[in-house]
């Protein structure tokens, strides 16, 4: 069983916005699923995804802080620099956070550990929407195990 | 074919681990496989999964100490600092380095490269066992090659 | 469907290389993809693999300069130096950056974003060829659909 869709995340202000139930939402055949990994998929190169710690907003601001510091702007050796000063530290910053995550599902859930969540990763000033490709491979149950669901 | 289990490593010091055997141990399906990939994920937001050089400790221990300078405790910017000074930093390289990797199978083997070898790196001073979700997904032989094995 | 495949990227010099047409030649059965998803792995570990802007030379010839400061040479604390000072910052550089992508296959295409394109980071001075293991699984059209193509 696979399914596959488009999703357009509404514009964030640059930094680390949790958007767990935003994607869960999207995928409600996820309870026909009894083995299978959901596939999400960021198509830009300034923004990424990643999972951590969903529950302490001062994780989320940390990570924003780190990072600006890790890839600061403005470095000498910049060639790339047309696009504004946030240009080229948001695309070193999404190839170091990464541009897809895969989460296990079983028993038509995703397995995520108690403190996991899904952060969009948003490093531009000036942010559009941004779109993902949201993909599910796996095994329904079989017939008897459908029924008494 | 899908194959699904969480397995659970034990209590890890600070550092990065090779785990190659003690997960290989946990897939002998793996012989039926002639296609597939194998995912592994941690459920956890202050460790990691990576892949690296599986031969010489020294490696390790450079690991250690690179991303120790590279994420360092008490920077006077963090805010999440209640769960102790090595918290922050985990959350950190958790994402830098990821919770999950993919291998591929053929023919009945993980298509690891020579020097390829799996890491959980374990960020915390006092940590838990990690808990992780194994999923295979793959082709079996077809019959005939199925006998021959 | 599977599909999965050895391939060797011929010998680069260190840096960020942009090899989209390379990897779309060595897969011309995407266009009996319905819904899919291809993995790409790099059987090594001192080069990796990442998503990035795929335009513009001078983001790649960045990114080069930003993680030679990011993981500089010659560190005190380096342990593993018998196979010369470009030898740990590649071992860093290929986890921080990652050792396999996923990207959506949907209706016979790699579902790139507009701006992305595969980078092969190469991090060592004298780089061998490098191989990779690519594995496509997917759903092949509906037989009506096909007769249509």
């Amino acid at each position: 069983m696979w399914i596959q869709r488009k999703i357009t995340i509404d514009k964030k202000q640059k930094g680390f916005h949790l958007i767990t139930d935003q994607v869960l939402n999207q995928i409600p055949e996820i309870n026909k699923i009894n083995i299978g990994l959901l596939h999400l998929f960021i198509l830009h190169t300034s923004a990424s995804i990643t999972l951590n710690e969903n529950m302490d907003k001062t994780v989320r601001d940390d990570f924003e802080s780190y990072f600006d510091h890790l890839v600061p702007e403005n470095q000498p050796y910049f060639k790339h620099v047309y696009e504004g000063p946030d240009d080229m530290p948001s695309h070193l910053k999404s190839s170091i956070l990464g541009s897809s995550i895969f989460i296990p599902i079983s028993n038509s859930c995703l397995q995520l550990g108690t403190w996991q969540g899904i952060y969009l990763c948003e490093h531009r000033k000036h942010a559009p929407t941004r779109d993902m490709i949201l993909t599910i491979q796996g095994q329904k149950y079989a017939v008897e195990k459908m029924s008494e669901k």
